[in-house]
């Protein structure tokens, strides 16, 4: 099969500091769609677009940041094999039932070298976007409910040892790298952006003295207009925005970055360069790393290297 | 690996009846970059942001119409897996030595039930996109010369046994079922829509009277606006429109159909949404036939379902 | 003053043959505010960035087509100059009180040599567009609701006395001709493109053998991507569309004709250039009618030169 | 006639540093086309789409700035008409020969009471915009060369009395105030936007210690996706970019501000709502002033109030 082992990524869970303030912000300001809510208190969201039962969990909690991000498998044998490779591997892994998680099958938890708790799963309820398997129609009033994203798209993760991270997205998985970002000395990588699919990134990392940090969770719009109409309701509703509209050097997108009401990052974007296993990985030097990141400012701003939840 | 297989549609390969007129339609209206020209007098193109050696090519001939479609495979290895596969399933395969197509490895070339001539390879000079792999720009010049495509998308090819069609890409290959339009009779397929990716197609077949046709050859483009400058462009050059700018009930792409000097339609579209492995087929039924082809008008015209080359 | 005189146009009234279907339509597929209903059952509309009380004006009626077409003038004393104008070009003139109009002035009617009925009217109040004239944002919810236009734009009107029509608006009211459309003998006009302002036309007219009619009423919206939408929700509500999305040759605008339910023409579109009083008309000849008019199919449909309300 | 007096602006005139460097900038960065350079040493452009042979004009000096803002009037009588006005206003006004800038007739020109040069002419050569007037194209290749804006908008000035300014535009050439900001007393203007049209801004001015400063001049693109086009474009040139792509409270427009080789401001922008002369005004008060200005970053950066040239 062409497409098989890890899917895509299939769930974000994060903290957040006011759980009333915050499911307001992701249902009526982000337009995501709650689907549920559990006897832990997690409050369970998907993005108009996506068929899976959900796609961002949050959790009331004195910090922010993130707890784990989710990774669909093709299936449960699969999930099985992925398993006994990183068992292989030497990872420690950790089976939680179904049903942990609402509508969500059996998970296998393990942590990345730079401490960031991965969770493979094969199973989550498909419940649909809201248009039928039956001559559907293009799109619908979800669209345009608040900034409405099509899905939770990918994260960028900081901590320390990120090339043990890309050495087991890579051994393990299967994932290619599609860019990266060097330091001063040429060899050092600041960042790795992989992937499991066509997509520019699935998932990246940036090189940070502090383990299991979360610095974004990115969420797909439709198109550079969207991108304007998601930072005009940005500040509709006094959102506070990092930096954008703009575009990344790196995959080419388009892009806001913004702060949830918890702090946590969160990136709206749109477009982006697809890319295949036989496509040859671009690097950027550090003379160039402002335009790496910010293509059109060619500098960072210093939020990018040090705020991080 | 998560993309291993059949990678994506790599090269299609035209007969045209004025070789000059069409160089310049391809080059200067389509504005792909010629490539090269080989001894049995075929013309090799590729569009600005693909990197491999070519992904179009046109041959003089009396007739015009389609030779064959290829696609690129993981690796070498992965090209004599296919090839035994295919012989496994029962479907006569022949290789055509390395060099034959220019800048192309060797390929296994095969008849779809429906008399198509389809061929895997795997290598193909990596030419680059006209920017370096080390600190690249978003963009140049080439994207704005004429159409400019991104990428040669898909085709969608016309013929009897579309059932073993689709049997063949499923079983051997492992293609995924995207969306399908029924006739009146409810069962028989019109037409199925497949991918090998996220695409939410890598290949269309459509029934019909005739074997071995040729619908369209489809050419990405990054934006709605994008398209309207194809349309504008089409109509400086006087280019033959079919149908479009419009949008498709059926992938939700938004795309125009045209026809080269030779008849041959092409297409320019963009959008459409991300498929995977785990995503329900859509189905449409023969009285939104209408609306799953021309989501607008919602109704076919005539030569969607009559004019093949 | 730079701007004097006729300012824009201000208000259409629309005969309809089901009231309650057309203000579903009006309201929840157009997207326009209904902002009231008047004793003698007028229902009266505003797109949502409009400031004036009303600019669509419906009535039941046995037949579907046009009452009147408005334009708002400068002041009451622009009004009674511009009547005593009328009538010292031979113009007969009718006074309408304020208040026949909810919220709006007292009129000045005329007929046009092609029999249309038009009135100027110096006042309307008010109503605002749903923000504060003290720090506002940059649009609202109404701003996407349903088609949700920005503006009435346009009329264009069918009859005989074309060239009556365009030296009464020429030598009264000092309207620019912005483009022209000339028949087979390169002499008569087939079209006339005119504008008060500097929108490439705030009233055009089409030589018809049949006066008073109607051809479009036309709304504009604020981009491409604004124009696929309003095509979306055409479908999504199965409304008739005429022809679109496509961009015309004269203005350049690009642009949807679609059908209310009692079959009056409407128009979406964006775009198009600006023109100012020293700018040279474009004349379209004979040979180039169908770009002139559809720039993309180059060819008029039969509809467009004889459906007309 | 509805559009008298004032039409438009015409042109800016401005220093520059470096004289080849600045050609090489206007033409191939900024896409202008250059139309002529005289004997004092002035290069003249203008935009693809304007008609008239020039709307930007650069000599070179020791400083940057601007010399000269030019507004066309209708005709002559009315320059001279305008002149009178003046006069009788008490300005003092001096007539410059035509000829004297290339393909120019005669201009009137007077101080503003912030010291800025104003000229009014009434006649620039119509040397076309690259189109026939008879059955032209919708566009032509000029509109892709570098950021290629479609014309010279407005400019925005920086000096003292701009109350002086606000009341000369009006009781003079009556133009109308479309926008404006207030100070913290709530009383006094910090900003005037304001239209002989119905551009929400032909001209705009912010109160500042300094007279006859210039803070940009601004140039008309089509569409957000073209602002983003303008962006890349200043990024592959390494153009300074000041802020952007955002948009502006004020007027709704998408923009970005960046600098030209001498340090003189530019701004490239699309969009903006359109305004009548019976428009209610805006007002901004100063704890909103941040939003006025850049409606995402919700704060003024600090080069917006300082840096003039």
């Amino acid at each position: 099969m062409p497409m098989t082992g890890v899917l895509r990524p299939g769930h974000a869970v994060l903290r957040v500091l006011d759980l009333d303030e915050s499911v307001d912000f992701y249902s009526r300001v982000m337009g995501m769609k709650e689907t549920g809510r559990d006897k832990s208190g997690r409050v369970y969201f998907k993005c108009w677009d996506e068929r899976d039962h959900n796609s961002f969990v949050i959790r009331k909690a004195d910090t922010a940041g993130m707890d784990a991000f989710g990774f669909k498998v093709l299936n449960q044998a699969t999930l099985y094999r992925l398993e006994s490779d990183l068992k292989a591997y030497g990872v420690n892994t950790e089976r939680i039932p179904a049903g942990e998680m609402l509508e969500t099958g059996e998970r296998v938890r393990f942590q990345l070298p730079t401490k960031h708790t991965i969770e493979l799963y094969a199973e989550k309820t498909d419940v649909g976007n809201g248009m039928p398997y039956i001559n559907p129609e293009a799109w619908h009033a979800d669209a345009e409910k608040g900034i409405a994203p099509i899905r939770m798209d990918h994260c960028l993760i900081y901590g320390g040892d990120i090339d043990g991270n890309k050495k087991l997205f890579e051994d393990v998985f299967g994932f290619n790298l599609v860019e990266r970002v060097l330091l001063e000395d040429g060899e050092t990588a600041l960042a790795y952006f992989m992937t499991c699919s066509t997509k520019a990134h699935d998932i990246a990392m940036v090189r940070h003295g502090e383990d299991n940090k979360l610095h974004h969770i990115s969420f797909l719009v439709d198109s550079w207009e969207k991108v304007l109409r998601a930072a005009d309701l940005m500040s509709m509703n006094r959102v506070s925005i990092d930096i954008g509209p703009t575009r990344h050097g790196i995959t080419r997108g388009a892009t806001i970055y913004f702060f949830d009401p918890s702090g946590n990052r969160l990136e709206t974007f749109c477009g982006g360069y697809q890319t295949y296993p036989d496509c040859h990985p671009i690097t950027w030097t550090w003379e160039d790393v402002g335009r790496s990141i910010f293509y059109h400012d060619r500098k960072l701003n210093p939020a990018f290297l040090s705020v991080v939840t």
